[in-house]
């Protein structure tokens, strides 16, 4: 398999010194190799903040990342700055993004097994000339996949979630979802159980928007009149929809192994369940792409960085999914 | 202290044989004395049904609780009738509803510490002219409180949640929401954790609506101009309360302990993590009110009535607690 492309997000955040530590603990962790576009002395500098023993190599070519993982962290191209933790900047902003088009390149041409994002500050990045809403929208249009067939799905050693809105008013939430909607999405997060996951017929429980599911329409119709079609068109086709559930419920011990996936109406009934449960082990996986993409479920906490008190469980389990998941495609 | 009134609720719901497994473990579980207000037949079966020894006792007077809890379970009043789990119907629905009336009536006249309502199915009790949405509107009314100001709080080992919007479309939320209702909530559930739960500075954390609690009007103005005024307003009263926090992060295991009550926009806001965190041992608590007044937070599972299997963590964790607030009431 070839190795993964890491992006080095944030260059002020907590990204480059979670990657140096996820290469320190690689053999503990059994991580496949991986490089980072970029970033060099910010890599180095970081790592020694963290009080990592580690040595950064300099590569010419992604075929040189696996030779060079085992003795140290693979860099490939010459972008780089300073490393000033907790005080980001627009260098610091194009830097970042300058790492995330390398790395989806890269994966795109088929040099790389996948990517892995830093974490970025996606208001600072608008400010250099970043025309998308976040890194999921970016990556998506690279693979000329439309954006709302790039699903993000959250997965846990708990959960997997699915938001089916994700960063707009909650107020707005009712007019956004369809039928349509569902039955696209819960088709794309299906086959991507199935593919990515291995899992041979996905289990996919969908909630419903309004408490208790709407009590057959005494607190709200949308469960009748949107979701139950949609649970209805999905199984017409094969998919073990089961729903409207009542998302209170949905989360509880006793019912969370009777699904491999849990289909959100929207962000927070399905990130209030994931982070209260696996809050840092939270993998942001994208859906429906065909490079493979995932990501550590936290921002560039500028606030602890180069403080040594991020924690590194995400970006591990992050690349150890993407490797996982390019290790199936590859197989398939 | 007085003992505590315990209502059966439906008589063909879990209410009964929780009921009698609280008795059995009142010891080891270290429960205040109550008694339950009719249904002596039905818990009676309700405990043979699933296999505990027990006797039940009619008592003819509160006073005559404290010295019959040693020996048997005892009960107040001659309503009763058959027991048939998971079959409920009308004369069930007027058994619940009778000792839910009487219950509460001890209670108001001081003859009880306090009230655990055992579970009712709502919309059964509407047919037999039961005219409230729930039980905490019931007993709101009977002490003369505005169903406004009887505050459901769910009280977990790992949460305390209070959900300012309940059983209404998710469509409606942000138009029932205003920094009065927050301030007005805020402030009587910053008494009650003084007062009920001898917290002496509580600290209440304010949950956004929107995602990332809008993100300083990125997504959604609701925190501007309602959730931030309020809690300035509540600040300046003396109350403790911080926000608006966003609801994805709030419950994660590492905040848990920055804050003593989460207090939530909407229904599911606030039991999403109280349940995927403390299933089966969530107490709701009616703040507010004159009387104490607790209930196992989980319905009467009619499908699992005289099966066996529901747990009584629930059940037991109601009559602890308001043995606890009375207690504390009772030495105020």
């Amino acid at each position: 398999m070839k190795p993964l492309a890491v992006s080095l997000g944030d260059p002020a955040g907590v990204g480059p010194e979670l990657i140096g530590e996820a290469w320190t603990r690689r053999n503990a962790e059994r991580l496949p190799p991986f490089f980072v576009c970029g970033g060099a002395t910010v890599l180095r500098e970081a790592a020694n903040a963290r009080g990592l023993k580690i040595s950064v190599e300099r590569i010419a070519s992604p075929a040189e990342a696996e030779a060079a993982f085992a003795r140290s962290l693979p860099v490939l191209g010459d972008g780089d700055g300073p490393y000033r933790p907790g005080e980001p900047d627009a260098d610091g902003a194009r830097l970042a993004l300058a790492s995330l088009e390398q790395s989806t390149a890269l994966a795109r041409g088929g040099e790389a097994a996948g990517i892995v994002t830093g974490p970025i500050a996606k208001a600072l990045l608008a400010t250099v000339g970043f025309a998308f809403p976040g890194q999921t929208e970016f990556v998506a249009d690279a693979c000329g996949v439309a954006a709302e067939d790039a699903v993000m799905m959250v997965a846990g050693p708990s959960l997997k979630t699915v938001p089916l809105t994700v960063h707009v008013p909650l107020a707005e939430v009712p007019g956004l979802l369809s039928a349509e909607l569902i039955v696209r999405r819960g088709r794309i997060v299906a086959a991507a159980l199935r593919g990515d996951f291995g899992i041979a017929r996905p289990r996919v429980a969908i909630c419903g928007l309004n408490p208790h599911a709407g009590e057959s329409g005494r607190m709200g119709r949308e469960e009748i009149e949107i979701i139950v079609p949609a649970i209805a068109a999905l199984r017409a086709e094969g998919v073990d929809a089961t729903g409207p559930h009542p998302a209170d419920t949905l989360f509880a011990p006793h019912l969370r192994g009777s699904y491999d996936v849990a289909i959100a109406m929207y962000h927070d009934q399905a990130l209030v369940p994931l982070k209260a449960l696996d809050f840092d082990q939270g993998v942001n996986v994208t859906l429906g792409l065909p490079i493979v993409r995932t990501s550590p479920d936290h921002g560039t906490a500028f606030a602890i960085a180069g403080k040594r008190q991020a924690r590194a469980e995400a970006m591990i389990a992050a690349i150890r999914l993407a490797g996982e998941i390019a290790a199936r495609r590859a197989a398939a």
